[in-house]
């Protein structure tokens, strides 16, 4: 491609509601431009990276031996009712009524439709295992659309769906998709994890999320440096510590007038986080409650909410807390209280000893505390706190480490769901009609674009992965009217290159050497050769690896050798 | 790609409503399922169809120099307002409410969208002259979807956009997208037209419909054996024949009874229809009127009104020509009116000399009639029919056939319309600020596929052209369980002709010979090579040309010569 038969359009401004890098960076590029709330026009050059993942993924699933088709982008209501998705999908669920007053949805996703294919073209096992899947333009409504094509309304998916007669199948397809996910991200060039997830609303069993790490992303991922173990923080489990020490010490209480927090506790007695113990106040259906966990640690509501009679809990007001421990909070703690209370530890606070916790009075918090000495053991001991770095991996392999995550993709075991509520049914080898399982698998294809750039950008722009740039390498040609040899020899190495099968660009535009690299480098190619009369001179051609420091000066089979040519 | 592994399931029966051959072919060789009236999807073997069509268009896009991206779907009503097009474009415009109650459309077309984005993203004329395309899902609400995908509401679309700084670069770009679209169903392997048109509701001058040819066509097109002229049969000027010859009979009454049509009164006196002459009474401004035409033609409604005072021209009632004529329908004539009438005469009329028409009194025509000698000259000579097969072309280059031809593309010249009205503007060389004169092109993507198949199929199903089938070649296999050398040697060929380029199906679905081959022929692979062990044996393979009345068979060289291997 010629630049100057391209419509390349950067810019140097930004519109204010660009909040995160990859939004300022497309559209300072000029990839994407905003046509309305959510929705983005893919300009040349955005369509380009576009389509390199859309390829990616497309080689993948076509080797993972799914189908490709193309379901309609527009379902209608009935389809929809017969899950009970048309009111329970909510707001992002775009209706539409038709010139005839029927009503129709902007598909968010497809298992209605599928699954009614399914039902129309699948007759019997023979057919099965099958999955099928496409790449097609969504809609979500969502209710506040941001971050670009990151969270926008109109937005590319590919979404794939298997069917099989039992969960052995479904489970060997689901691995055969997670290890193609595992490609595609490779191939893109990503730093990535696959997360175990909950299945949230779509429901089914088994659910991997793939996330693209960046510090920006919006989910806190746990992940373990010796396995392949991450999940969501929320969800990771923190194993209960070695056994509990010896008590070592005396109980004495300690003067803390102002010291509301564990942190200021510890900053003022000198002594280490840890060995310090929150208490939580909350009401469930048993009533008030403590719950426990150290200094260190944050209670996890879904881990606490999934405990017996605690699954609607609450905090407690200020006024349950005087009526049951009769002290404000800051100096809370399980001893002393004014009723019985049911005391609820995580299992490091239950292998604690000698711990410091509040005194239930005012300004004093008590020192040298132990279990079954002091106090009574706990109620129950539990998982209720967030993982933190450091923490032993759950699969018993390696340590945890915290990541921020992208999520772009994700993989569903939806078991018979969708088939039982459409009646979808084959016939199994002994002429019985059975219901499939079915597993569905997606990739926000567009959204992989911004999460790339996430992850691959510095102060002078993007830095794309080589399988993911408009282009592998460019070749600048420096002021070729005043001298014809160098328009020449950099068309020429321009053709080369191409023919050499390295997708290159010519920057022909005419523009001055420093805003075609500003240019050049904002929209992130890996490459940049430049042409100029005195590399010509010399017999040498100007190279920068885009994330390199400083430029090279090549020798062209050096060049070439750089370039993979 | 082995058929085992593929989604391939055809059916027998045809669901009633399936009106028109590619409809009930589509069906039957299952590339569409019908999901709601016009919303259809195109199933992994329709989906291989339609992509071989999106990537010649994409190519010759790509070559004709015009620059992909990707707009969205959903537009807001805002820009449709700018140019009218919201209340203007009518029931077809699917309009959607978002969950803020804004309101959008499913963009039918892009004019709105790309000319914001232009107005946007041009600031120079140096950025001229440009032209962005994209293929993408379209919407349109028909009042009644049908012949499957050919008539669908949702469908694949490639519409591009151009701009100019003057008319002479939209002409050169106008060119060029006429002859992109010629290789483009060149390419295709389809029988075509480029039909000069109207420019109808989007409005600007020069345009031309690209039409497949097809018997089941809905438009009817007039083309010379002599020049590339083509246009539809409305449009098509119908010449003045040579000079009126000379009065050679006396005007005379005779007797029909009860012969009311031109063609009845020239079997009853045994003369040939061309000597006869309709009279079609109609009332405009100028009050009451006879149109004459041949009574082997038939009166252009369209040229009609395009006359002084005929633009909303209607029939007349019968009280209307009985206050007129004083005569019933059936004997009218311009001789002897009760009034005096306006009379328009086609130029074939004018020419006549010694014709029948209508006596003005029930039961009688008059013969031997000559214009200035029986009647005063014709008010107006005008062309108010429609050609007919064996008039000569237009531009005088041979004579016109009539044929029925499906319209899969379209080229505007869009002109100033849409840039004027919404405002969008470019510096020109000398600084001033001037509107770009537009260009837009649209081609049917989805529409090609069925159109190809009215245009392409036998009693057997359907005869792809090359560039369209499914794949070239299938390799059937018989009865490899029997002797496991033959399943080997059809898996070699498969792999081998794919090898060497020509894309090949493996049925190894284990049919029978009789299911097998009716399936191939019905989705018209152009090639079928059946491996048996009798082939086996003599060293040779059964080869059929979709289109050929009988297999041969095929040494193994003479094979692959055949298939260009």
């Amino acid at each position: 491609m010629r630049l100057s038969q391209f419509h390349l359009h950067t810019s140097k401004e930004v519109p204010a509601d660009a909040e995160v890098i990859s939004h300022k960076l497309m559209l300072k590029a000029g990839m994407i431009r905003k046509l309305a709330s959510g929705l983005y026009t893919w300009t040349p050059l955005g369509l380009r990276v576009l389509r390199k993942v859309e390829r990616v993924v497309r080689e993948e699933m076509d080797a993972a031996g799914a189908i490709e088709m193309l379901m309609p982008a527009v379902q209608p209501k009935e389809l929809w009712e017969e899950t009970g998705r048309w009111e329970k999908f909510g707001g992002q669920l775009l209706k539409i009524q038709d010139r005839k007053q029927a009503w129709y949805c902007y598909g968010p996703t497809h298992e209605e439709v599928i699954t009614d294919f399914a039902r129309n073209e699948l007759a019997s096992y023979k057919q099965l295992p099958v999955c099928f899947y496409q790449i097609q333009t969504k809609f979500r409504d969502e209710i506040r659309p941001r971050f670009g094509v990151m969270r926008a309304r109109e937005f590319l998916m590919k979404d794939a769906y298997s069917f099989h007669l039992d969960d052995e199948g479904l489970d060997r397809q689901y691995r055969v998709m997670y290890d193609a996910y595992g490609r595609i991200f490779s191939r893109l060039g990503l730093q990535f994890r696959a997360v175990f997830a909950d299945t949230g609303a779509i429901g089914g069993s088994a659910s991997h999320e793939f996330h693209v790490l960046a510090d920006s992303g919006e989910d806190a991922i746990a992940f373990s440096n010796g396995s392949d173990y991450a999940a969501n923080t929320e969800l990771a489990e923190a194993l209960a510590p070695g056994e509990r020490g010896a008590a070592g010490k005396t109980l004495h209480k300690l003067e803390t007038p102002s010291q509301k927090t564990c942190e200021d506790v510890a900053a003022l007695l000198g002594i280490e986080l840890q060995r310090t113990v929150k208490s939580v106040a909350i009401v469930g259906e048993q009533g008030f409650a403590l719950a426990l966990v150290r200094g260190d640690h944050q209670v996890n509501p879904i881990k606490l909410g999934k405990l017996d009679g605690l699954a609607d809990y609450r905090l407690a007001s200020e006024a349950e807390i005087l009526e049951h421990l009769g002290c404000e909070p800051g100096f809370l703690g399980p001893i002393g209280a004014k009723r019985a209370i049911r005391v609820i530890a995580d299992r490091s606070v239950a292998a604690m000893a000698d711990f410091v916790i509040g005194a239930n009075e005012r300004g004093f918090h008590l020192a040298g505390v132990n279990w079954g000495r002091d106090l009574p053991e706990p109620d129950l001991v539990a998982d209720i706190r967030n993982v933190v770095a450091g923490d032993p991996s759950p699969d018993g392999r390696g340590t945890l480490g915290i990541a921020r995550g992208i999520e772009v993709g994700h993989v569903f075991q939806l078991g018979r769901k969708y088939a039982q509520a459409m009646g979808c049914t084959v016939l199994d080898d002994s002429g019985k009609a059975a219901t499939p399982s079915m597993g569905c698998y997606g990739i926000g294809v567009s959204r992989i674009v911004a999460a790339a750039i996430e992850q691959n950008h510095d102060d002078n722009g993007i830095t794309w992965p080589e399988a993911m740039a408009p282009w592998r390498a460019v070749v600048c040609v420096i002021n070729p009217k005043k001298d014809p040899a160098v328009g020449e020899a950099a068309d020429a190495l321009y053709r080369e290159l191409n023919a050499a099968g390295i997708e290159t660009a010519l920057d022909d535009r005419g523009l001055r050497p420093g805003a075609m690299f500003a240019d050049i480098e904002l929209i992130g190619v890996p490459h940049r050769v430049v042409v100029s009369e005195r590399g010509l001179a010399a017999g040498t051609f100007e190279y920068r690896q885009r994330r390199a420091s400083e430029p090279e000066n090549l020798g062209r089979a050096e060049l070439m050798a750089r370039l993979g040519a």
